[in-house]
């Protein structure tokens, strides 16, 4: 399969493309989008071409279109197009000649670089595209564009301004709103959500380096069209004459921090402010700014070094980090990561289970600030959770399997894609039995409290979740008579090819631990903390609750592996037949095999979308011996389509884990691949959030080993064959580690101010400043 | 300039291009649009292009997206587009090479066909796509696309279904609706409007010629994405093989008069009834069927022949007939004609003075049972004049300058485009002070009264249009103390570069008008008909009005001619500078005064957007004497822009009547272009309804020379000197009249069974059967 993406083997901070193709634009577009976690912007090019998705996105601003439709973050009004005529023909790379071509994104600063030059009939020139997102100040996106005329003299007509005609798939969230000019350049355009009501102030200026040119009335022509301010530009360019065009651009809305209260006349003015501010520092000072916050915001933060026989393993860990700072809404609780994080519509910019499994560990392993912020917009969850418990008849919190608003509750759409059998749109049932998500976010939870041990946290936000989250859990088992049990049925676990199943191993595993964690928490709480206790105890009828949950707790079902040690992931999955899915696995595409059946016959396979059991294995490592983990390994990963991006890199972990380094180093690239790879549509709908996170637990988890089990850190790396080196940086309850390993020894410094207790491989260190372990 | 229209010298029924850029595609999508007066669609390609504007509309099916919008026709979801891959590289045709083009409207057939060989790398393929709307089924459209493989084997991706990922301009009117699927090829979708509340049953069938590929389950699949619902096929075509594909597509609505009170689900399976047989039948003999009711309803009722140097003339004049039918919904008596019909968002499908004075006298002398409803429109709309009169402190019926769904009342919109100096939008006066759309509609309707002499019409609708609109202006008057006269302040005439004037004579002497008309009808009424008048009397409380009408009438300012006799066209306007305005109406593009000037400074020169006291001389020819007529029109003709679409026309038969038959060709060649001619870009946003209407007046009322004249028929023809004869026919009170003129004489055959008065060139004639009179 052709490839359109382009690696250099110079260079680890750059991903790009060096041909052209409108096939391939949503790859581009995702996998080179920008943000600085207060928006999100698809890379779709200045000028535009059939097949491209245009999306700006604003963390939190989630709007619902009608009342058959879930709440989704709206498209916002376009502000980085900008069309260009030639004399009075329209740039378009699809025609003539395009040479010298190259667009790339440079992880590093956030920048942005597209350049080429375009020949057709008379015209030759030379274009160079530059943009960010700015990581400084968040509000702010700066494009450059210069053009170097290497042909017949040009007029080159500029249109460019604020396009709010874009909408999600034809859903059009915004009201018009105003529109404003000052001082003939200054353009501005304030729609508002249609529900939420959410007010938005855009404001952008171009900055043109022939000041003659923009100065002069008669060569630029402002026009208001319906949804759309503009200004045209007409700029006289001589053969070997250049011009260059910068476009500053903002975005405040009315549930910034910052704004709080402020009217839309105050942030408009405020606006307008900033603007004129950014416009006389230009392009390159601000780009410097941004560049720099990238570098004391993330790059020097604990850096990852991979010594690889392949580039690309280096740059994948520094593109998963660009990405997922990019899509973190690190400034504010109240807004969490998207599953394609502000990339693309996929999803509508909802959070789920991807959050505390896949993304939050690095956060909460690096930058605790923002980890903190992702664990509180849970407890701010907490009244949702509450809600949809409710809903459905269950106590405590229940948290929804996709979430927008913190007080939203459950956001699960109802309807899916069509079933090429019937014609008929599929039943979503994630939003009404997908439950494990609850023990997943208290998972999370845990984790945080354990790695940060932030205390304060704990006492305030965190025991909260952990002992509303068991209250759920517990009004949620169903006594079996028959069995004399309790059990969890009718559910999806993890694999949601398996639909309405009962007792999904993982499910009942970690409700188990659920409850089992909130029930010591109880404990000690009620021994060592009674103000927490207390206030705790009232609010949740801790008392009551506890005693139930001693009884529940002690006759849940807990799936346990057949003759074969084989841990079935529900009651009748190992039932099933087992057909070859050697030819869906190795299809670049995901999800192939619906192209042959529909959702009811792959239930009735033993056909699994991503890791289920072997997640709840290398989640819960204590669970089972390393022999059964093996057994397990063999028996699911053939029966793993690996369809969803949630389950590569478990695969490669476990694998690692298990000594299987090969096979785990050949699931790491593949991992890679979501969305570095080959398949040119993969990325089209937005980023795999999750499968970023997992670029790093794979290398950090998988082969620098390292785990937070039961409150202890442990430390057990593994290189695969390739690497000679692999160094990174933990930070442990306050204190910074930075690790660095070799296939001989791993170095571990401890830059904190505490003792830090590790185990690896059966022995416990205690470190000071520095040790090494000889491997 | 360069123009992409092309005319054929030996064909009077089609125009089209015999080139293919971008740039064109507005100008192609509006004059080549298809539709039936149920339904328009312009005519975008089947693949997309940027630049495009995919718009189809349904009559009278009005919403509004918000409170801060105005209600307009929403855009349907998309039947007409097509995507084909050709082994994997999807037709573009500003790749590669194209020849053979040729796309033509046949206004004879409504078939709209396109065909090419395109040739792109390995690619060569010949295709040809027909399509049509309807004629005699108006909810059917029907499409057939014929590719002929020349080069090497090709494997044809054809993406093809129903797309609501459409809007207006951005502003969605749909809810998603739901989808479906049957027998694995009829696909539905039905989406209600937001804020109206219609719901649409879009279904769509394609029939492909090799049916083995059609049914071949692994050679398509059924794809459903949001607010999309599509097929794919894959068709293997060896060298020189040829395939078919027809799409099969129909629009049914909850407000169609043959759906009253059915459910969705009815109205669903009907549908789907009616595709399949019309699937039986296919496109072929579909298109018979809608040719033979074009043939029936239209071509064959009272044919224009003009026997012209230049074929364009007679091309004009079947263009014009073809764009009035497909824009007119003939079909229901609730909606009137949009002024871009229904080719464009311009406008947004509203009603405007146009009706009466453009396109009704076409109706009312050619096809009165279609006037008839557009008149009835009118009278359903009196509940929407109530509202408004009274909203500004009036009495009786003041009717909105634009009119959607009868008793919305007004809808004009309260702010446009941005002004140049200001960068603020500019408010829209026309719905508040442009006043004279009220006696334009009495105008109408007393035209089509004295027209048809339906009396039975007259008696339960029309007389009461005429007496309620009186009743407004009565209201309307203001007495000015100081003059000791009755004076309309404040008023946009039909120059609307004149706003908020005084006294503007158009709007005087039609208030004039319509007041002392509506005394004579009450002296008659109650003279003659007692129960009419005892009815309405009650009803309009027209004793004391009629009194009120005496008293005011009288006083009431008429502009009189200046010493010049000229007539000032408001208070101030003779004394307002002059300038040369002659680069301005050379410039083939409208409005370019305002590349300089804004509406206010335009506001304060006599510079006049279009015929305005030149349209009161036409309109109402007995008021002043030829010579003083003559000496308004050297006047007034060089300070008109003609701005807008209304000017030309009436200009041009006001110089036909004074003699001046060179100028008034002239400006007919001009009125031609305005929608024919060479500006590419004038068209974009929808045909220009009033245009069309006026091409049919120049012809019969500027060089036929026909004329109802208070209640009289008079015809003096004059042709110009490319024409040798011109014959066409009226409906005069029941009696179809042809009337053939050459520079010779007038024959005039009665095929009616009344005898038929007419005055011509002074003299009295009774036509019994036939008449020739020596010019």
């Amino acid at each position: 399969m052709e490839t359109g993406i382009k690696y250099f083997e110079d260079n680890q901070w750059l991903i790009g493309e060096e041909k052209f193709r409108t096939d391939w634009l949503g790859k581009a577009e995702t996998i080179m989008c920008l943000g600085n976690g207060y928006l999100g912007i698809r890379s779709a090019t200045e000028e535009s071409y059939i097949g491209e998705t245009r999306n700006t996105f604003v963390a939190g601003t989630f709007n619902k279109f009608d009342d058959n439709e879930v709440t989704e973050l709206p498209n916002v009004p376009d502000l980085i197009g900008m069309d260009f005529r030639l004399n009075n023909q329209r740039l378009d790379l699809t025609l003539g000649t395009v040479s010298e071509y190259q667009r790339t994104l440079n992880l590093k600063t956030g920048e942005l670089i597209r350049s080429f030059v375009w020949e057709y009939q008379e015209i030759k020139a030379r274009f160079t595209f530059r943009r960010f997102a700015s990581f400084s100040n968040k509000h702010l996106i700066a494009q450059k564009v210069e053009i170097q005329n290497l042909g017949v003299p040009l007029t080159i007509e500029v249109i460019s301004g604020i396009n709010g005609q874009v909408s999600n798939s034809g859903s059009q969230h915004f009201t018009e709103g105003d529109k404003a000019l000052s001082e003939g350049k200054y353009m501005q355009m304030m729609p508002y959500t249609s529900q939420s009501n959410i007010f938005f102030v855009l404001s952008t200026v171009h900055k043109i380096a022939k000041e003659h040119d923009i100065y002069d009335e008669t060569k630029k022509r402002i026009e208001m069209g319906r949804r759309k301010i503009y200004n045209r530009y007409w700029l006289d360019l001589d053969q070997n004459e250049s011009v260059s065009i910068e476009k500053i651009s903002s975005i405040h809305t009315s549930i910034d921090l910052e704004t709080s209260g402020k009217t839309l006349e105050e942030v408009k003015n405020s606006s307008l402010v900033e603007l004129k501010q950014a416009e006389e520092l230009g392009y390159q000072a601000l780009h410097e700014e941004s560049k720099n916050a990238w570098d004391k915001q993330v790059w020097s933060v604990l850096p990852i070094t991979i010594e690889s026989e392949n580039i690309k393993d280096q740059l994948a860990v520094n593109f998963a980090k660009y990405h997922l700072h990019v899509m973190t809404p690190a400034h504010d609780e109240r807004m969490n990561i998207g599953a394609k994080g502000m990339s693309g519509e996929g999803y509508k910019g909802h959070t789920f289970w991807d959050t505390e499994i896949f993304m939050l560990p690095y956060f909460t392993f690096t930058h605790p600030e923002i980890a903190k912020k992702l664990v509180t917009y849970r407890y701010l969850g907490l009244e949702g959770a509450h809600k949809k418990a409710a809903e459905n008849g269950f106590e405590g919190a229940q948290f929804p399997w996709e979430a927008a608003w913190p007080d939203d509750g459950e956001t699960t759409p109802v309807w899916g894609a069509a079933d090429i059998i019937t014609g008929k749109p599929t039943k979503i049932w994630s939003g009404f039995i997908e439950q494990h998500i609850t023990s997943d976010v208290a998972f999370g939870m845990k984790q945080f409290m354990d790695v940060t041990g932030d205390k304060t946290f704990s006492r305030e936000k965190g025991y909260e979740v952990i002992l509303d989250t068991a209250k759920f859990w517990a009004s949620r088992l169903e006594w079996q008579e028959a069995n004399q049990r309790y059990e969890i049925l009718e559910v999806v676990g993890p694999d949601e090819y398996k639909e309405h199943v009962d007792n999904n191993a993982f499910t009942n595993y970690t409700a188990h631990w659920n409850i089992t964690l909130a029930m010591k928490l109880y404990e000690e709480l009620k021994a060592n903390d009674p103000e927490v206790f207390d206030r705790l105890n009232k609010k949740l009828d801790l008392t009551r609750v506890y005693n139930e949950w001693q009884e529940k707790v002690a006759k849940l079902y807990l799936p346990q592996p057949n003759k074969d040690k084989v841990l079935p992931q529900d009651d009748t999955y190992l039932s099933k037949p087992i057909i070859d899915l050697t030819k869906y696995k190795n299809d670049a595409h995901v999800g192939t095999l619906f192209h042959e059946y529909n959702l009811d016959q792959v239930n009735n396979l033993q056909a699994t979308k991503q890791a289920d059991v072997l997640l709840l294995l290398f989640l819960f490592e204590d669970l089972f011996p390393k022999e059964e983990k093996l057994i397990n390994w063999n028996y699911y990963e053939p029966k793993t389509l690996h369809d969803s991006s949630l389950s590569l890199s478990t695969h490669a972990i476990l694998a690692a884990d298990l000594g299987k380094l090969e096979e785990s180093y050949e699931l790491f690239n593949k991992a890679l691949d979501i969305d570095m790879g080959e398949n040119m549509t993969s990325s089209n709908e937005g980023i795999h959030a999750a499968s970023l996170g997992g670029i790093w637990q794979m290398t950090v988890f998988g082969y620098g080993g390292v785990r937070c089990l039961d409150g202890k850190l442990r430390i057990e790396p593994h290189l695969p064959k390739a690497w000679n080196k692999l160094s990174f940086g933990i930070i442990w309850q306050n204190n910074p580690l930075t690790i660095e390993i070799t296939k001989e020894q791993m170095t571990i410094v401890n830059h904190g101010e505490k003792e830090v207790e590790i185990e690896s491989f059966g022995k416990s260190y205690t470190i000071k400043e520095e040790i090494i372990i000889t491997l």
